[in-house]
């Protein structure tokens, strides 16, 4: 019953957001040996003014 | 002091997450003996596009 | 198919977990009105060394 | 390679937000004594109505 | 960036987990067309008596 | 109200911690003008085995 959680830039459109789903459940169901339905992968889309590398926003990152 | 995350679907209203917000933190309090100033809930409202459940975004399963 | 994390403190038994998990899981139940099969609830015990509040281990407030 | 999650109001402006991304990956530098490259900030902006205190709604608390 | 987190039993060998990081970072890098330099992934394992669904700790579903 | 999650590699010992919590609690104090009763940090320590960087558990990186 893993609980997957994807932080990541916002700003990828429906279609990409369908295939991480659609890759990272199917991925882990085989490698862990269970059934899809066990499976929940929430994305959390961060714009790049709230995330920090480098001690800098990332939306200032040249 | 607990801190109590809920990743949920987005579009509740607001009498809604009223009553979820006071209804949890009124049963922890009870369950764990503790003052209800203690604990701190933070809803995550998530869109169906973003949450994945048997491979599939949810928006997209009927 | 809410998710929900709880953060708390280290040291509680089987026993009062269980019924943490019982009586929030219900309360969710029944404000959302979805069925309990629905809800995940993951518990995260932190060490009192690990928590801070006021600048200060919680292990070391007196 | 920390992994820093701050959940907070929403509201804070853009240059807040960067001088507060600057300022906590100089410290835990400082601290751990590891490069700022190793270290990642994310920031949650949470709205008051999806916050809970003491039972209630932050914006509904006066 | 991605910052993957993935809550799950504990229990699994470290030669499973090294498998699961391996897998989701690639499939990950693939979809989303970035290197794996980029992709953190973080692994919460849960006791089962810290994880519930339908109301019970999974360590008493038979 | 800040709740702020560190994830990091576990084995800092406890006086590294306390000053951890001590300076990131000192430094989002001053940056966003609240009192640092209002902000709580927790620690989560993770094995290396448990983190994956490059597609590798960190504990097999040399």
């Amino acid at each position: 019953m893993p609980v997957v959680t994807i932080e990541m830039f916002e700003g990828r459109d429906k279609e990409k957001k369908r295939k991480l789903i659609k890759s990272v459940s199917k991925t882990i169901s085989e490698v862990l040996e269970i059934p899809e339905e066990r499976i929940q992968i929430i994305l959390h889309e961060i714009p790049k003014e709230n995330w920090g590398m480098r001690g800098e926003q990332v939306s200032e990152i040249k």
